[in-house]
Formats: C-alpha cells, structure tokens, sequence
C-alpha cells in the first residue's frame, strides 16, 4: 500500500496555494508516495463563518486519520514561531503514532529568533534561566522551535531538516519537504529491513 | 476515578510557573479533579541542552497520555497567536479524544489580532479572500485562534472561553480556567446522565 503523507504548513494561506501542493504532491508521487494536502477538497458554503471554519477542522482531521505520515513545515510563521495551525496537526499525528517529519526554511534556531525578538536584552535569573524583558524564560534547546514540536520528531526518529530559503521563497522553496520525503523512505526501508523483509521489495513505487 | 486534567500553556514559562500550577491544582481539586502540569516533575539533567529537551518533551507527552482531558491556555504568547507548545499539545489531545477545553486572556479574536499585525492594509483578492501585504490570507472565522485550536476544541463539545485579564495578569489570571473546570465539570455531569446515571453519582468529588 502507498504511505499516504499528509503535507501540513503555512502555505495554504498563499495566493498560489494550490500550486505549491501539486508540487508538493508531484515530490511525493516521485519518492512513491501519496500527498494529501489541506486545502484539496472544496468545503461547502456555511451559514456562518464559524460554521465554514469548523467544517475545514472536521475534513482536516478527516484527512490526518486517513494519512500514515505528516511532513510538517515548521517555518516560522508571522512572529518567531511556526504557525500554530501546523503545531496542532503536528501533535495530532504524533499522538496516533504516525511517522513524522519536519523541515524549516530558516537557519535561526529557535533561541536565537526568541533572542532576536527580545532585541538581545537577556538576563539569567538566580536558577540559571536566560529571560527576556518581559520576565518569560528561553528555551535554548539547540532545536528549531518548541521542545515539544522539535522533540516530539526527533523522538519518533522523524527528520528534522533545516534550509535555508531565499526570503521571496520562504514558504515555497521546497527542497527542506524533499529532504523530509527521502528521509522517510529511508525509514521505511529499514523498518522493512529489521522486519526480515528484502528493501527492494518495499520501493513504494512498486507496491500497489 | 478522579479526572486529571492537563493543564497546557505558556505560563511555564512565567518566573512564578510554579505558583501558577499551584493554584491552578488547586482550582482543579476544588471542582474535584486532579491536574497534571507540565514542570511539576524535575527533569534530570542531561549531557546536552538537546538531550535536556528531548527529556522534557517524553516527561511532558507521558503526562498527557496519563491525563483525561487538557485544558488549553490559548492566551497569545510573544506574537499574535497561542504558544505552539501549547498548540501541539493540544492537537495531541484531540487526537487522542480526550476531553478538551480552551480558554484565552484577550478579546480581541484571531481575526482582530492579524488585522492589528498587519496594521489594517488588508486588500481582498478575486476570490474573495482578505491578504495582508504579503499576500498571505487572514482567517476570519470568529475565532479565538486558527480554526484547527478552536474547531478541534469547539467540534468536541469543549468550551472555548473568553475573558479580559489586566495587562499585568496576561498569564496568572485563571478566571478562564476557572469556567473550563465549570464547564468539564457540567460536560461530564450530562454524559454520565446520558449513560442513565444519575448525575448525584458522579459528583467528581465524591467518587474516589
């Protein structure tokens, strides 16, 4: 059966949406795998705008439960953080034990955006914890955002892939997702190897 | 069984964190529930600052998957929007159909928030969509953050609560929290009176 991957990010609030998920998918197709993107299934008018919105959260979570993986785009997102839509989805696919993987399109880890937000002015408390100004402590982690969104990766063996992108190509430069996308087939071809079972015989382009 | 509850949100970070949790196990305990809080356990320390994190992170999801429900602080968190620790975990939690409440210290909703972060120069596209200058779109949902944090709560049946705390109580004002412990307590007073229970039964406090 083909891993069907959910593609979870910011850039389905680009103008050319659309367009990066058919790139997105074709990247997917080319590693043997299937996309399934946010923002593919027309939802049907709502009386209330609330109403549309819940129904974008039912057919999204539709969507995670029907999918074996996310990649998700952990590029920061208006602010220093990823965009929280992603973040959810994220711990969402982590809980039910699908594979997981990340990328980001910038270099900045996540102490160093928080110390660029805070403008540098930085102080250790008495139990050793770097604060900002505003007395909120920094995660300095070594990890590309949130421990619990770099982590809970990491953790489950995910990728976590950092790129750097041109600045008119923050959330379209997608070279962080394919990275994402080898990584996973490699992951799949060594638990298909501790299974007993020949790697060639699992090439998802292959298997269905 | 007592309920325990998750309780998710920034206020980890505070430098009084501890005496934030304080109060909100014993907000908690006075509707008759436990709460389990992210910091309660010390973490050894580690060979690294990732290794730290990477610990943080399995003590922080083992205490979700022992929880029953998670209340979120959605308040927005350096930026416009909720921490996206707190996002994950709460997509963690609906994955797990746990029970789910969210509360926020802002009135202004997502849609308020975005607008002020793009100082009002909102444009609408051919296809109806509003776009900040750089040509992402803006949820506009009625919403207290983006649809997947509010539809994942509010599609459950939680409540999503909004209160106005003072500048300086941003992240120590549990007036919100306060109406979600209401609001478990009510939400699970009517399953167990749908299961044919009578609701005297299940008073939390008296059940263990």
């Amino acid at each position: 059966m083909t891993l069907k991957i959910y593609t979870a990010g910011p850039e389905v609030f680009l103008a050319n949406a659309r367009e990066v998920m058919a790139a997105k998918t074709a990247l997917c197709r080319k590693y043997g795998f299937d996309a399934i993107c946010p923002g593919d299934l027309d939802i049907p008018p709502a009386e209330t705008m609330k109403a549309f919105g819940l129904a974008i959260s039912r057919v999204d979570e539709d969507m995670m439960d029907s999918a074996d993986a996310v990649i998700a785009n952990l590029t920061p997102f208006r602010g220093l953080a990823a965009d929280v839509g992603t973040a959810f989805e994220l711990g969402y696919m982590c809980a039910q034990g699908k594979l997981v993987a990340a990328y980001t399109n910038v270099t900045e880890d996540h102490y160093q955006r928080t110390l660029a937000y805070y403008g540098g002015q930085i102080s250790t408390d008495a139990g050793g914890y770097k604060r900002g100004p505003d007395g909120l402590s920094l995660e300095d982690f070594d990890m590309i955002d949130n421990l619990m969104l770099h982590g809970g990766v990491e953790r489950r063996g995910g990728a976590v892939v950092v790129h750097k992108a041109a600045d008119d190509a923050l959330y379209t430069d997608l070279t962080g997702f394919e990275a994402c996308l080898k990584a996973l087939a490699e992951q799949i071809r060594h638990q298909s190897r501790d299974e007993g079972r020949r790697p060639e015989d699992l090439d998802a382009s292959n298997d269905d």
